[in-house]
């Protein structure tokens, strides 16, 4: 145990695994639901982390675990984020102090932390087609396990969540799906589905969900069909309570709800009554994003759902100073074109002011459009725009358009359809760990016929390369860049077709092609490799794929190239120079560097990047070394 | 014209454009639709190409035709195999004599065929997407078209329908869906949805509706609910006949039907009724897979879906011998590891007699799933099966993995769960077109950590290839193979470590590496090389990811290093062996065969192959020219 002062002296230190919940009393259950919100926020102030989702489900998590005997009974989280609270109740308490930093607790559930755990990565709708899985392979088994899987009604906006809700329905297994429903991914959930939620979250099957919404929202709500249905139920008993509902039920799939997520009691009743129906059952649990902590309720843009680094108890305000990120110069640059072209407009899938989109929402919000957590729609329906004369801008995290890896290929590319898509936090990106490193992109990418890929290395790039982006008309086009602040301004000395020199060599040694943000990593490794009296010529491609032309030309006329990139050495930029030169007839000897194939720890982007050897200092090193081994005659490197 | 007997003489020759089908009655729109399939079967029975979809929607084209103005309105197919009778009124049926031939007619919608043209893949599940974008277009450019989409009832098993419909939903633009219910995409379609559509189906809104389904299911419908209300809306007029149904209307969605879909009349009604609803509407046309033509209507399998040549008329049998193929080697073999390891579990996503799965299903039916066209949930179902104990064998064509990069990458590899992936129809398909081609898998799934891929060269090696894939017990794996007959047996000479020696050369010149199915292209060429005078080893590395250690042994020990596959260049084993060299410093040259990366036309395997270079003669000659540039003192290639 810490320490420090905020670790709770009181009832939550007492519960080091999750049969201690099983003896508490209702008292102590809100106590303690108390007590984890206080440690939740004086925790996650320090170290940044997701807030708001887990606050909303702190009684969710308490009941999970009285009704359920984990881990012989397997509860998975979708977007592992919202399971601090269940880190908290398995033994995990101590971890918090170095929660996402290197070598502490993970952001999400890690099987190498708990027992407890399952599902480790954080792409959204995933865990109902595990549950699907898992409850198939204990019914064939024939081993006596309950599996619980518990989504947000965000995450049911993702294709994955209809695929294995369509597959459940058809089976009888014990599967008890509770869908978290705070009316939010990021921003407020949309669509048809997200209406449909608000109708049944306004049915007030319990006076106390009928409370919280009128809080909620401050609306009158409307009585219809379901509430009738859902009252009578309750009258008739328990076994009626697993009431109908439209939509699910056409599913073929039980309903109960709505429940207050937030009332322990109930929370805990309607489990009960779902993990004794022999079949799959869904529970809809209403919560609050932020609840319990009012910077968080209060917090418009998205509950404080993830504030990246420390930030204050009073306000919900981050600590650090602002600095200009590459998010927001992307953002500012995509208005002004905007302004410009009438025929631009913007697609974000559930995350408008994560991605920046927001401030194109904001000036053009009938130029915006918000899909939900659904990248295949996001990309198949901006190729529809294409088709429809416009320029869609697909603004999303570098990670998550390995989602429409498919839709990309064939309904843009094959196509040739002019679709840009914007990839933030490409790249190593930090505490979220390797789920979210967007490393992919320019490997999986890059087999795409006629998409090109820029990669800008500091403000003005960025600006000028989506410029370029939104000016191609015959295909798709992505554009890069990494998390956090913009880079240093890094100017050209010259352009040669293409390609930007970045700094000339006093000789024709090395030519180092240093790829977006690494460009001054590659500068401060040429600085040292010319200290050992080898002339570094340092160019940044801007457009990675296709490869110029130029750099064939430009690696001719020296003893060695080197690549760098912020992205998995397996067919990425470095293979694809490489195979460049081969086709080209170009005899140089190339050494790359990038991202070994892996899934790599959380810590910060510097941490990983080291750790992994991309370092200045580890670069000049092998690099020179290399060359010293061509000059003692080696053919190769 | 052409003068084939089979050449309609009546009205359908005076078909060219859908203008020409508004003028017709009644009584010729029948004789028209029968004129059709005598046509279709006559022309597809000779060359093979998607019969059934094409019997079950001709008066449901014929009614879109009539009642919307194309190429003005846009027509939109998903799985655009539907698209004959399409393809028949826009003026293409000259065409049908070389359907799906090298310079013919494509299987799919071509905007280079037809201004009627819009979405050219093939992949399920998109067109609803491309429809939402498409109308977004039209309203914000204030374009007064409407806009239709004709989709599947399997294709709305794929969750990308979902996310459009999630989408759709919460607009107000001019969209009509029209739900082709047919019950079946290859196989009958599974799930909760599909047991709600054939509820619905079950609702004879219709006298014809209850015949046809009787005819099809020798069922008694059940009367509930919705029928009322659809007699109910009927009654009280058009505008009320936009009726009310629980499933679409709970995501916001007006529905109209069931309507009978070989119903001329009932089908151009209830389309009229929905194109003039200033809403996205959904128009539920029953039809019958196949409808019309006797052994497609009596084919249990999958109604003719798509007899891959010429067949009988008379019996609907394919008149070529059968033949051994990749499909059946790998599934007797399946069913032997299942009939030795309980825990072998297969999935489908709606194809198992294409991929052989239905052996398993007929042996093991409990061990089977098809998960419907749903290819994101069998990747993360199965991880969800893999940690429940079991060991699942997901078998789908190679093109539709890629619709589960990130499931695979995230949910099972980032896990470390064992999953074998069978890809059949791997590398360039052929008549099926570009977006057919599996020629991505090796790229794309080569990034990913901790997968292995294999690619068997004959008959013994897929079935050895197998075996070593369901033994894999940290990772999942790739086992790829590419369409039609079996390759001929190539017995290994001797074995290096993993690697098999198929021909040792008399001198040490050239390492040819060729990947899986291309061993006998490697061998060809390798005789042709040796007449010239070099000495040429053939190895199949059997397992090209990873690239197994000793092809950097023998590529030290000769002077070049050839590689052979059937995928794409870039990112291939090409580049992943010239990688390996790299970072083992062995210096000999590499010149890598593969598909160029593009979307390259329909045709035979082998005369896509001979139109990119990838044959016995070309190879060699390639090759030998750059041995020569090396024996003439240029270093590298």
């Amino acid at each position: 145990m810490s320490d420090s002062p905020s670790t709770p002296a009181g009832l939550l230190s007492s519960i080091t695994n999750p049969g201690d919940l099983k003896r508490l009393t209702a008292e102590q259950l809100t106590l303690l639901a108390a007590e984890i919100r206080d440690f939740l926020v004086a925790k996650v102030s320090r170290t940044g982390g997701h807030l708001g989702p887990n606050l909303g489900v702190v009684e969710m998590t308490l009941a999970l675990h009285r009704v359920f005997d984990s881990p012989r009974d397997k509860i998975l989280f979708d977007t592992g984020h919202q399971a601090y609270v269940h880190k908290i109740v398995t033994g995990r308490q101590d971890g918090f102090d170095l929660l996402r930093q290197r070598g502490g607790l993970t952001g999400y559930p890690s099987r190498a932390e708990s027992e407890h755990d399952l599902i480790e990565n954080s792409h959204a709708s995933t865990a109902l087609s595990y549950a699907d899985g898992l409850a198939k392979a204990y019914a064939l088994r024939g081993e006596d396990r309950h599996v619980v899987a518990v989504v947000g009604d965000g995450a049911l906006t993702g294709g994955m969540c209809w695929e294995a809700l369509n597959n459940i329905a058809a089976t009888r297994n014990r599967l008890v799906i509770v869908v978290n429903d705070n009316g939010r991914s990021y921003a407020p959930t949309i669509g048809g589905l997200a209406d449909h939620l608000s109708t049944l979250r306004l049915n007030p099957g319990y006076e106390r969900v009928l409370d919280l919404v009128k809080d909620a929202l401050g609306q009158t709500p409307v009585v219809g069909k379901p509430v009738f249905e859902v009252l009578h139920a309750v009258k008739k008993g328990i076994k009626d309570a697993v009431s109908p509902q439209p939509m699910f039920e056409d599913l073929g799939l039980k309903y109960i709800g709505p429940v207050d997520g937030h009332d322990q009691q109930a929370m805990e009743s309607a489990l009960r009554r779902a993990k004794g129906f022999e079949a799959p059952v869904i529970v809809h649990a209403v919560t609050r994003k932020g609840y319990g902590f009012l910077p968080a309720e209060q917090d418009e843009a998205d509950c404080l759902h993830g504030p990246g680094s420390a930030f204050s108890v009073e306000t919900g305000k981050l600590l650090a100073a602002p600095t200009l990120k590459w998010t927001k110069v992307f953002a500012d640059e995509l208005v002004r074109i905007a302004d410009e072209r009438p025929d631009i407009v913007g697609i974000t899938a559930a995350m408008a002011e994560p991605t920046g989109i927001a401030a194109l929402a904001k000036k053009y919000p009938e130029r915006t459009y918000d899909v939900g957590i659904a990248e295949q729609h996001a990309a198949t329906s901006a190729a529809g725009l294409a088709m429809g004369g416009l320029h869609p801008v697909v603004a999303v995290y570098a990670t998550f358009l390995n989602r429409a890896f498919d839709q990309v290929l064939l309904d843009v590319a094959m196509h040739g359809l002019p679709v840009t898509f914007v990839l933030d936090r490409a790249g190593i990106t930090g505490p979220d760990g390797p789920s979210h490193y967007g490393m992919w992109d320019m490997s999986v990418f890059g087999v795409v016929p006629g998409l090109r890929i820029a990669a800008p290395r500091d403000a003005e790039t960025l600006r000028e390369e989506l410029r370029e982006a939104v000016a191609v008309e015959d295909g798709p086009t992505i554009v890069r860049f990494p998390t956090g602040k913009v880079a240093p301004d890094t100017p050209a000395i010259r352009r040669v077709g293409q390609v930007d020199v970045l700094r000339e060599g006093a000789g024709r040694d090395i030519l180092l092609v240093a790829v977006g943000s690494f460009a001054g990593l590659g500068l401060e490794a040429a600085e040292r490799i010319a200290e050992q009296g080898y002339g570094v010529t340092v160019v940044d491609p801007r457009w990675v794929r296709p490869v110029p032309i130029e750099l064939t030309g430009l690696a001719a006329q020296h003893r060695l190239v080197v690549t760098l990139e912020d992205g998995v050495r397996a067919g990425g930029v470095g293979d694809a120079v490489a195979a460049a030169l081969r086709d080209a007839g170009v005899s140089t000897p190339l050494r790359d560097f990038g991202v070994p194939a892996g899934f790599h720890p959380h810590g910060t982007r510097a941490e990983i990047l080291a750790a992994l050897g991309l370092t200045a200092q580890d670069v000049a090193r092998e690099v020179t070394e290399t060359i010293s081994r061509l000059d003692a005659g080696e053919v190769r490197v």
